[in-house]
């Protein structure tokens, strides 16, 4: 028994060092994201993988513990926050639970905000309400709670804001700005609004590698349970929430081709990471900050579709 | 093991009537579907649901057996048949593959027609691109062979176009038509457009019963594979691609909610029914033709959202 | 006294054909409408002019005879049949009254169709909702009231609708039929839709030249005193209206530059003609079938321009 | 012939005074705007008009002169200090010259936003990128460029900005905030942010009476020409732009009604005033805070509807 664990565990290290080796070239296609200076000295053929499963192996491959910015990938984490702090009812009252909004009737569907809120938690303007909501008297204290909430989570306390990432995000991020200032206008936002906004790019440039994208995806493959202390530490239903979003939304708008292609809750940022989990199974974390032209780390999809059909992932 | 296995349909037959009678009053706070007359007739209690497990296994309780017409939950079945026909690429040169479509750098999504295409095929526009898209000669060939695949896939050969539910689509279908003509205009949709209407809105009016939405449903959970005769009747690729939709898209814009609170794929009509599918283990179909506020089986949801917990069917 | 008004009318003649002369060449800068097959067949390089003022005098020169579909500039005439039939309520409910729509609180527009209307009568489908109003019992009495009453005020009997243009806008008008049913599906068109676009169709396939747009354009500035006849042919009130619709956006997407460079009320079609009124002064028809990226004669615009410079007509 | 002068004088003051005193109980079905607190405390039942006419004679009735703020009514005039600072090339180059912009084959329209650039310098976004151009070296600097602008064609030199209006306008200009990020993001705002909105909210802060608009309004009439002094103080191509605008868009959605019902070019602000020009005759400057649903003064659209009428103003 052990002897077959061990086995498995050679196998699936062979996999993962294989796919890095097959999938480099393909970063070349891509291209790094420059809306910001910072982010675009990222150095473009980085490939890394690591995968944390619920018995807590880990395998890792490639850059896998290479540094990043976690960037979109912090809207599920920071919605998970949000929900313990506020509660379901709140946190809708202030963001749709869409990915489409499409009515049954509509012969052109003409805008985001739906009923005055954003239409769902995973695009920019529905994260910044979100991010708003994180409770705290000050945006230094909000943010700090998120940090902490993400090292707690990932099982990593030296997680840190990276400064020079936060101040580009600030100094450029003037679509954000003028969505929040568009949701503080019709009273979706309650806080000061640049107050939202260091919180929002606080949250954005926390620093990151995949280990830690493989464990929270681990942790929320068991549905909220702790890897290694079996202790609940995000409620099921919230976890239920987020997956959701994640599989119906996670991958902006190559959402639908992931789904297909791979089948399993995933969450990318711009920054190159993808965090996956698969139920009962497994976390993992890709990163690759060779994007393609939808934002999503272009070598990293091809290891997770060739991951999905190697072990039979796909939710559908 | 055998006892066991009868115990277990005891318990389910239990659990299904319990569900039926349970929920029965929250059918008096939805609304019949009254956009054309024919549908505003269906008895607005109704309520039936059945349950066919991979084992071939049938549960039934309440309407289980009541005709009524399948809508939009003919939008996945014509997708499975244009895939046959014609393809992935052709398929997806004419709609496209996006549940939401926000780009992630957009402030205000502003079209359901990206790239000339519509969003995906389980809005109604990108549906009747479908329909244009399946073989035949004429309208009524093409909607013959949907009639004919649905059947052979549901295995029931008794099932038939409702003639005057068929002439009220079409007669009032203005909204579809203004679709279509808006289609045609960038040639996507390339026969004639009052044809492609008429497949529409045929396969929008074929009757049918929870037994054949139960009965597909459970052939989709086994990616294809036919529930008597084992037979690969449907490729796995399409299944997935089917499937992926239904979770993403299949609840019109309930699509989010649903997925937090049921978690399974799913495509609900119009006329009251739901199709569902639960990997490797069950399809599920429910009938309740009181809709809620977006087009959906009022009741049929509470009947799937307790069978979801009693069960654990999430995906998520 | 009539020696000078004769001197004056020699100056003018010299003018106009001083005027073709120059701007023969900036027809080749253009392009003749495809969209129908028809169209395409005008003579790129036709470019004419007609002067009718308020004392019945006539200036022509170029290919001032030249015969060319109305097109658009049916929409202000229909407009004034369509307020002769029905009375301004009953009009401005099923069509609105602005140019542009933008509430003084927008921050992005959303919508042409407001409060399920159309804009206003010179977009094509707010066109469409005023010919459904011309009373009538069938499409074809509709459409001869139509040409009637344009026959009468132009004074020219012999007005027809050109089959060949008639028969290739209804096969291939999509877009126009999309509109149509999207207007009836929502009870803004109420007789038949086919109908409706018959007679729209029809009414933009009249042949006319330069001269009944200048005489049309004499009656308009004179407030609907016709020139000859000296009776009151259209109320005052009814002028009003349609002139200014001319002046705010009577010349498509360029009707703002045209306001600056020309200041006049005036009314375009794809066939090339320009229908212009000056107060209490002139009617302008100008002609020539290559339009410029907005769909306007390009050659026409430059005439008109140096009209208004030299006569000093801008109404700003 | 003085007499004659005289008489036509007492006339005037006679008609002006009988047309407050029946509008005056209009004003009770308007709405003073309320959408920064400053502005609600004007005085609802206030009304006042002055005609400045080109000869230099001044006729005024009601609350004539009251002091209000400007806002909108500064968007045209700002227009004019940003042409003569920057040419019409560099204007046009930040923002587009359309009322209405809807291309000729346009099914719905899409954006306020064409080619990354407001529509018109008359909506609030349009009026930010011209606010943006004008000369100075800071928001103080730049703001005091138009007060003193506006001082010198208004002739009267102690005009000033409402502090108190100015901080309410900037402290919940979160809607104007929005889009002047949105601005910037894509590079249509080149200075910084704040600095524009600064100037913005100052120069629609700037307080003046029925006086200075009647005024301003009569040197339009003269196409840029001092009443007193006859210099051009303002080019007459500006003026054609300018009043054009007016013309089209001058009056918010209420521009089409205005247009038929009065027929001049005239512009509005939320305040209550109303700036008008009737070529070469006169300026009109009416006042009146109770607004209708669109944001122009109720009873002061009625006097200007009268006026028309009873002088045959309209230039349609």
């Amino acid at each position: 028994m052990v002897n077959e664990a061990i086995k498995r565990g050679v196998v699936m290290q062979g996999i993962l060092e294989q796919l890095i080796l097959e999938n480099k070239a393909i970063t070349k296609m891509g291209k790094v994201a420059d809306y910001i200076p910072e982010l675009s000295k990222a150095q473009a053929d980085a490939l890394g993988v690591t995968i944390y499963d619920v018995h807590g192996n880990l395998y890792q491959a490639g850059d896998a513990l290479d540094k990043f910015t976690i960037q979109s990938i912090s809207k599920p984490l920071v919605l998970l926050l949000a929900l313990l702090d506020n509660g379901e009812d709140r946190v809708f009252s202030k963001v749709g639970k869409e990915p489409t909004g499409d009515p049954f009737n509509s012969i052109v569907r003409l805008e985001t905000f739906n009923e005055h809120k954003p239409l769902n938690p995973m695009i920019n303007a529905g994260a910044i309400s979100v991010s708003a909501l994180i409770h705290g008297n000050s945006a230094e204290e909000r943010a700090t709670r998120i940090l902490n909430f993400i090292r707690e989570i990932a099982r990593n306390d030296s997680l840190e804001v990276n400064r020079a990432v936060y101040e580009s995000e600030s100094r450029t991020g003037n679509r954000n700005r003028s969505m929040a200032y568009f949701l503080k206008d019709f009273g979706n936002i309650e806080i000061d609004v640049e107050e939202a906004l260091e919180v929002y790019f606080k949250q954005c440039s926390i620093e990151i590698s995949t280990r830690e994208l493989a464990y929270i995806g681990a942790v929320l493959s068991r549905n909220g349970r702790d890897i290694i202390s079996n202790k609940q530490v995000i409620p099921e239903r919230y976890c239920h929430i987020v997956k959701s979003y994640m599989a119906t939304c996670g991958m902006y708008d190559g959402s639908g081709e992931f789904a297909i292609n791979v089948g399993i809750p995933a969450k990318s940022g711009v920054g190159g990471g993808i965090m996956c989990t698969v139920f009962n199974r497994m976390g993992i974390g890709v990163f690759g900050p060779a994007l393609d032209s939808k934002g999503n780390s272009i070598a990293g999809i091809k290891i997770l579709e060739a991951l999905s059909r190697e072990f039979t992932m796909s939710i559908y």
